[in-house]
């Protein structure tokens, strides 16, 4: 069986596999889809070497089959399936007060284990979801990151007619701008990739690049100078961390969804003043991969189209490279079975 | 009639005023006890000099007594009272969404506009609360301070058992303790000054120094390794915004009530990693300022305790230069009439 593996510094190698062995309660899944995420980015970037373990099969957001499951007469071989790849432990703080997303222990599918970018893949049969006929296997595989979104609009508590920001344009900015826009709000997106602005505006969102045009000013004219009621921080970037706080109107939120692996410079006393809110969002509740699956199956955001680009297995590392590039690209998937 | 001024440049001196002529709708005031305000002490610093126009009269914690009332049958001559200082627009965008206390044209009385570290004062006459009986002076003097430190929590949103952390035990630090103890948290009082340390354990807290003891060791115990569910930032030290994140649960939240002139360095990758929520906390509601008075009143917290000193108006130097020094110093008073 092929599997694409991470080997650290920058590597990823088609690799000969034995075919997974299912333990107790687990099912055999075909990978048909798999996408790639900008957390495998940053694993293959090294970001994250004191935390994988390597050699690392990657993946986490994919769409298959059941080809094997002996343990549960609901789950049939043939059954179209996403997996939701959090695995939790049920006992520590953070499971106790029903936080088990975010469980001190998290065993997340593709990082702290093996993942999907794979020919087979077993997962514990508790962390299937079926995926409704009209869903094909492309927009399957973008049902883990519209569940991000969706967490992060729901954690955010969107109000109609919100104006909204969304600092970053990539797959997760668009989803969260789309699953914003279906809560009633406006969105505007900022965005440094012309590629990625020109998406976001043929979704039909407003969508400009803060360094070609004066951010603070548009949304001073946007607001009638009040600033927007949300931001969501989903680029990462030091800088979009310094403005953030200058945007947003009194007693407004900002959702921290981006990745900072560094401390950044956070302006407190604006913070302090306006009494704004920060929101750290990660991952996805239960309730939110199920949402993600109704809205994807009811046609209210066109998963299709933000796929860029679909690579064979074997060439994952090309998709890795190109992300990383940051061209013309977007939602880059893996087909598994080629 | 005498008066405090302030002059720039760490200077307060007396000087002899006109007494104020009231305006339409005000009424005056023989101010009896004035507190020297954390916020004080930072203008006498010069921190605030481009927002404050001297020659100034600070001073916005008081307790006086009516002496001209000629537009409010309700407001009689030999009243006690306090005053709540905030003077909001109505039509700001804030104001528009019910968050008068933060109005972006906000007059705050003793800032903005004269205060009360005078003989007496004029004020508009809707600022104006009446003080029960069962108060003194000094403790109305604290009605003001306690109204922060019930927003504070209210913002909070306590629930009863939590386990608390507040950074930094000044005047306010103390405050937001004793009313996150009555709404059923249990709270331990991180505090670099020995008597204010001291105090607070008066006050049957726990209070460490965490130059002396290891803080994030006392929280790993006290909390069984989860962390607290609270932090009230209160210290406004960057060293304190470094730790803060550390010391919090999954899904804690932080409270910023401190002042951090500067931008300080904040671990955002922890408050997405745990899903932290932080809310910046400045002023009260109305709501506030008539909760602290009836808690006061039913005497629920000692406010009297919290005095350290009272001095007289002419002495209100020595007073600022003390809370400079951090010495055995919490809430300083001055005698407006002496």
């Amino acid at each position: 069986m092929r599997a694409s593996v991470y080997l650290g510094n920058e590597t990823v190698e088609l690799r000969e596999l034995d075919p997974p062995r299912l333990g107790e309660n687990e099912v055999l899944i075909r990978v048909n889809r798999a996408g790639i995420c900008g957390t495998d980015l940053h694993i293959f970037q090294g970001h994250m070497d004191n935390r994988v373990l390597v050699p690392l099969v990657m993946g986490h957001e994919m769409c298959g089959e059941i080809v094997e499951s002996p343990w549960d007469a609901e789950l049939r071989e043939g059954d179209r399936v996403v997996v939701e790849p959090t695995v939790w432990c049920g006992k520590c703080a953070a499971c106790r007060r029903g936080y088990n997303h975010i469980c001190q222990e998290l065993n997340f599918l593709g990082i702290d284990s093996p993942g999907a970018f794979q020919e087979f893949w077993k997962v514990p049969l508790d962390r299937v979801h079926l995926v409704p006929e009209e869903l094909g296997d492309e927009e399957g595989a973008l049902i883990e990151p519209l569940a991000v979104a969706v967490h992060d609009v729901r954690r955010a508590g969107v109000e109609v007619g919100d104006q909204a920001l969304v600092m970053g344009g990539g797959p997760i900015g668009l989803l969260v701008a789309l699953a914003a826009r279906l809560d009633g709000a406006e969105v505007l997106i900022s965005e440094v990739n012309p590629f990625r602005v020109e998406k976001a505006q043929m979704f039909g969102f407003r969508a400009l690049n803060p360094r070609e045009e004066d951010l603070g000013a548009c949304i001073e004219d946007w607001t009638d100078g009040a600033g927007v009621d949300l931001v969501f921080e989903v680029s990462g970037n030091s800088t979009a961390v310094e403005v953030m706080t200058d945007l947003v109107r009194v007693r407004g939120t900002i959702c921290i969804v981006g990745v900072h692996p560094d401390p950044r410079k956070v302006d407190l006393h604006r913070m302090f003043w306006r009494e704004l809110e920060f929101k750290g969002c990660r991952c996805y509740e239960p309730v939110d991969f199920d949402r993600a699956i109704r809205i994807a199956a009811a046609g209210r955001i066109d998963l299709k189209e933000l796929v860029s680009e679909i690579l064979p297995l074997g060439e994952a590392r090309w998709g890795f490279e190109q992300m990383k590039g940051g061209g013309q690209v977007l939602k880059v998937l893996l087909d598994c079975q080629m």
